[in-house]
């Protein structure tokens, strides 16, 4: 597989153009020349064969071959709402969900939270989610949603089976029981766990507590936890 | 829970003694007096309620309670055997086995593996290993075993299964057809794979080859996956 770059637009004609970061990687770091072969997939799930055409000061144009066959989506996409952690172990845990093919991650505001989803921090994750995407070769971009409460959450949810994470549960059962199609949504609460308040909430909406082994878990471990179990098992 | 801190000897007639680190911690972090609560645990699943009972100059003595009753072990122990990756993968990658119950880690040399499992390097993972124990309420430490060869790996093997992560594999069932007790050994290969040597060597050994989704996981990501959907369900 040659280097891998993101365009935030599709081909046009043939044509695409990598600027910003992605140029500046391809022409300073990778030193690449006219007629170098890359690869170039926009976050959609599409992927082109390419080739450099022109190098500019701050952009390198493009000439695209056909795409390549899309990747198929998972029959039960992810969505994992969680409460981020800090700083380091955020972008970690961003960068694991996305090669373990987590649909979408959602901040979620809890009482005993530790970190904010400010906008800067959004724009971090979803920079990480390329630069993962890149690496390991995923062509859909894991969608980070704008952050919400666990009510507003859990009034738009549309999965057909909603998770919380939660040491008093039941051990989490795969592959699980009824296995309709749809989507699911599993709930990570901060370090100090979700309030009473909050698990009513989830339970009151459906969702099925699960515990993840006998250790108290990071965020982010059982984040991924759940990932690695749900996300590659549909 | 009170505040946990691992101990290299088990209490004597109620006695235990805190050094090096773990005394510092709880009385330059934690300025512990004489007469507060902590718990202690050896690392061999043992754990003691203890009180401060002496702070000295670079130790803490600790008049310790009635062992609580161990955590039960694992039905089916997992090892992971790991080309390690670099720096700060690595030391994440030992938080997170040992959150999710990993039974023991060993470092792997492959022909394309990019760090060398060097006394020093042992040395900082295994006090990763007490760290994240203390963390996460593990009473058994993680054992991180002397790197070793494939083929030594393997002629030593005892587990009742042998797996070894390829992406040309089949995706991994969970739970295994047979689940005869033993414990399962799962070989994770370096950034760049392991030579068809080394996963014949794998094959001829009795392991099965087992994909891990569709993305190309980075090597962490393959053993953290792999504890979550492994070590937690035995």
């Amino acid at each position: 597989m040659s280097e891998r770059f993101f365009i935030t637009a599709a081909p046009q004609a043939g044509r695409a153009v990598l600027v910003g970061d992605e140029a500046r990687h391809l022409v300073r770091v990778l030193r690449a020349r006219v007629g170098d072969a890359v690869s170039i997939f926009d976050g959609s799930g599409r992927e082109w064969p390419a080739r450099v055409a022109a190098i500019g000061r701050d952009e390198v144009a493009l000439a695209a071959g056909a795409p390549l066959p899309p990747a198929p989506l998972p029959a039960r996409p992810l969505t994992l709402a969680v409460a981020l952690p800090k700083g380091e172990r955020q972008k970690w845990m961003v960068e694991k969900l996305t090669e373990l093919g987590v649909a979408r991650l959602v901040p979620i505001e809890t009482a005993r939270g530790v970190a904010e989803a400010t906008p800067a921090a959004i724009e971090r994750l979803a920079r990480g989610v390329i630069e993962a995407c890149k690496q390991c070769g995923r062509t859909t971009l894991m969608e980070i949603a704008a952050p919400r409460s666990i009510p507003a959450l859990l009034a738009a949810a549309e999965a057909a089976e909603i998770i919380v994470a939660d040491p008093g549960g039941a051990p989490l059962a795969v592959p699980r029981a009824g296995g309709e199609p749809g989507g699911v949504l599993a709930l990570v609460g901060p370090e100090g766990g979700f309030t009473p308040e909050e698990l009513a909430a989830a339970v009151g909406a459906g969702a099925v507590r699960v515990a993840l082994g006998p250790h108290i878990l990071r965020v982010e471990t059982a984040a991924i936890a759940l990932a690695a179990r749900l996300a590659s098992s549909s």
